[in-house]
């Protein structure tokens, strides 16, 4: 594990001065566990009494007071018998749990005024180095995240080293909760989930949603044909065989949905690469075909469980833009920085900024130590040589490999988990694969699992929330709304679509009986990025009233005009 | 039950000819059935004998015996009872077993010569009235079709009421065995299924067969936008429960693969009908909204007995061009003649004739039998106003609703299962679908479930075949071969397909140092449409020596000259 950051410290005592608040208030609560998270802390607790939003302010006033009495923190180091001893005359049976799992002698626990948690700590010195905290919300959640266990209360709150990020961060989350897209997914009619009808963590994108998902992946398939990928397409289902071969059935059993067919174990598929690596084994190969590029928008299917699964970022079933590559080993590097640069350029696209990781070798992999650096020294020398910085994320890695992972940072700061490239030198050993070398020998190739996006259902989600919705014109389901005045301009609203639509523009006509101000904020609530208001005089001269999405009213244009302009504002897939 | 033609009353007459020859050669044969079939006949028996092709011609001989005695047909009828004593007193199991699900009382037995066998009949007269017939493999056949029981020998023959039409048949068979999907599938390098590893009726599109099946779906989802349809996207897998509400369940359950998501079984889906639904229903909906009409090229998985998979033709996976449409029941005609002007324009495109059968209420129906005659009414109106002659299918109908079929006939003559259309008041019901109408009042929408091309595996079968894997320009995998003379060419080839790339044509080099003569006989072997061979006068004289497929060599041409050429043609969709 890496040592926690100086934030990250501040934040986990944040969070044991938040449960010495709540003990004062609630003296009959169990504590269950409260570490730091990427955007700030929380703390489950079991307690009688069922927390809401109003108990906030109290738990906030409580924790000033602590904070006033600049309580020390101070370590304690005892045996873990005397620890479970004390958990248990004090029915702290969340700690008494936590306890019997330790393996060693001696375990420690952190005091700060009348709290006394078991912690590995580290710690903050006082409670007068909390500058700047806020409570943010309560959740229920599984105790150790699991269906089967007691539903316990959880408080979210974030601190900062100072008042400033604070109130940034706060603004923020403001103007996250304004971009959620799931909120915005109802009010632009994109997709759902029908937890209820048809299942939970399964997306159904309607119409608009499909149109703008078809936009991206056209853009992509024509972006990897260009790199030189081809596309191939497998089945979703595959027997079982085929990942006992890859070893996934060994270490990622709980995630797989299995079905039975002629008595045989099938599996839906949670990857794509034994598919692919079929694929690649149908011949013998030789070196003048490496590399070979497999790219498949391949729907998966892996199980999550019930709590974690949000909107389109947490769920059971999403189509990847993956790709496999099969290069001799010298061609590794090369055919890593060709990946790092097509993430590149497909984030320019979307106008995303990035940060670098590099996940390590978990506790649970395959192969040999050796093959395991061969393949990180190979990501990190060509991070190296991109001159790129980037955090080392310890045993982070898939079992069959190291990774990089690439997150997207959008308009407001926040980070996405997007493209991951993956060295892999397991499956094609589990598979036995192979190629004639130009010294007429056998060898075997490494393998490249990489997505460039990610997965479409995540990265859809971090777009809506990236655009807050207004997506740029290429990608607009609806790239112009047109607004007739009155019942008697439909006709010409029906040309000027038609005109539209015979020049690919994606148009729709607004024909119910609203006044025009309605029609205009209804298009503005739908983000159209242009409306066309047409009444007598537009009918009259052949033009159209134009809106544009951020300038507002445009005034009138002939439409020949117009259409050579957005045409090249989608060509040029201006954002 | 129709009525059994003339044709294939003659083809079950020999198809007891055939067990009487048999019988003679090999007394100690048990009869299973022999019905006759769409292209002749079958029998299938259960001896100790192993046949061979060997045998065919002497059981030709036998029946020509048989034949020329010219053995009437008798029909006797007897009881129930007394013909499971007979037959169990010859050992005959299979018919015993037969005998025992029949509910009649009485029973039919026809004999012809030494032959007694269970049958319903009709026949012909006498034997002498079988002019034309040939017998034409063996194969092995489960009882009933099902693994569990013994598998039986069975004997394919055919019989035409001439000896021409015999001949013109077995020319046909002659020629589809060379345009067999799965042999060039192989030589062409499309697809494969990979049944000892991943799965039987499991298609993997290798690179090329990819690009093939691309063209076709780019082109069906601009075609399907053009009328007016929307693209959905929905998961894979889905509760049961929407199963239990639409009726699969109940009428299909051995066909769908099932697992189990937190206690709750879920499908993997074998229709996308729920899911569009879903959408549809996601609001409340207005007669001004209607017809409604969801397209999505919609994978689905349905389970087929291991015997009967054949090729793409017959699979487990597959990916159909499906479409719901929601509309008014006034709308249901004017919907019904747009599909079917649609399913016209696509089989011009693809150069296929085609067919038409209606086919009725089947024995098993959901709803009543006045919507039923209302939805079969709205067909046959259609079919009679636009002057087709079709043939009635009486009882093939889904169990929700009629549907018309649409056979393509390919280049040899051959029909193959494509379009159909079914009309549908059930699941509108079944889940409650509403809009208001124009008078205020709730109604029920009628659905019409349709595919143009039918499903994507089956139609690129068909066009592999139809085609012999000579696809027409726009549909080629490969375009262009560039063939190099000598290694001191490939600079020049590489220049050539940099230029035809850029302008989106797909072009392959083929730089091994094999003879110019080999070169282009593995790309006709490929039946690439057009070669381009460079040499030195070529590359001086920035040109290309082009054979066209079909034309052979067509001399030197300049590049911009032929991409004009072929992108009229592409664009034009020449065949």
């Amino acid at each position: 594990m890496a040592e926690p950051s100086k934030l990250e410290i501040l934040r986990h005592s944040t969070s044991h001065v938040m449960a010495e608040a709540v003990k004062a208030l609630f003296p009959d609560v169990l504590l269950a566990i409260g570490p730091s998270i990427d955007t700030g802390f929380y703390y489950d607790f079991d307690m009688p009494h069922t927390l809401t939003e109003e108990d906030l302010p109290k738990i906030e006033e409580k924790m000033r007071e602590i904070i006033k009495k600049d309580e020390k923190f101070e370590r304690q180091e005892i045996s873990r018998a005397e620890a479970i001893k004390q958990m248990r005359e004090k029915g702290e049976i969340y700690k008494v749990e936590l306890l019997n799992e330790i393996k060693d002698d001696k375990v420690t626990f952190y005091k700060n005024g009348n709290l006394i948690d078991l912690c590995r700590g580290p710690h903050i010195g006082s409670t007068k180095e909390i500058k700047a905290f806020k409570l943010l919300s309560i959740a229920g959640a599984y105790w150790r995240g699991s269906e089967k266990n007691k539903m316990l209360q959880r408080i979210y709150g974030t601190a900062f080293e100072s008042k400033k990020e604070l109130e940034d961060h706060l603004k923020m989350l403001e103007e996250a909760e304004k971009r959620d897209h799931r909120k915005l997914g109802k009010q632009l009619d994109l997709f759902n989930i029908f937890q209820e009808e048809a299942g939970a963590g399964l997306v159904y994108y309607y119409p608009k949603g499909a149109v703008l998902r078809e936009q991206i992946e056209t853009f992509l398939k024509a972006e990897h044909r260009k790199r030189g990928y081809e596309t191939v397409i497998i089945p979703h289902i595959a027997k079982a065989d085929l990942w006992h071969t890859s070893g996934h059935t060994g270490y990622y059993r709980e995630n797989m949905y299995s079905l039975k067919i002629d008595e045989q174990e099938y599996i839906v598929k949670p990857m794509n690469c034994p598919g692919h690596i079929l694929i690649f084994k149908r011949k013998m190969r030789s070196y003048r075909e490496l590399p070979i590029r497999y790219f498949e928008l391949g729907t998966v299917y892996r199980h999550e469980k019930s709590g974690v699964l949000h909107g389109l970022l947490r769920v059971r079933g999403f189509t990847q833009d993956d790709a496999h590559i099969f290069c001799a080993h010298e061609q590794l590097k090369d055919e890593i920085v060709k990946v790092i640069d097509f993430v590149y350029d497909m984030m320019k696209v979307f106008g995303f900024e990035y940060e670098i990781n590099l996940s390590t070798r978990p506790e649970k992999f395959v192969g040999t130590k050796e093959n395991w650096e061969h393949a990180t020294d190979a990501l990190i020398s060509v991070l190296k040589s991109k001159g790129e910085t980037y955090k080392i994320d310890e045993g982070a890695g898939v079992f069959y490999g190291p990774k990089i992972d690439i997150k997207l940072k959008d308009a407001i700061g926040r980070l996405w988990q997007g493209p991951t490239i993956q060295v892999d030198f397991q499956l094609p050993e589990r598979f036995d694969l192979k190629y004639t070398g130009e010294d007429g020998k056998e060898h075997r190739p490494a393998m490249i699992h990489r997505v460039v996006l990610g997965s479409m259902e995540r990265f859809i989600g971090a777009l809506i929330e990236h655009y807050a919705g207004a997506f740029p014109v290429w990608l607009s389901p609806v790239q112009v709304a047109i607004l007739p005045i009155a019942d008697r301009h439909n006709e010409y609203a029906m040309k000027v679509k038609e005109e539209l639509l015979n020049n690919d523009i994606r148009a729709e006509i607004d024909d119910r009986r609203e006044k025009i101000g309605h029609k205009i904020r209804e298009a503005e609530m739908q983000k159209t990025p242009y409306m066309m208001i047409v009444g007598d005089k537009e009918a009259d001269s052949n033009t159209v009233s134009l809106r544009a999405r951020h300038k507002g009213d445009v005034g009138a244009v002939k439409l020949e005009e117009f259409l050579s302009s957005i045409k090249e504002e989608i060509a040029s897939k201006k954002r």
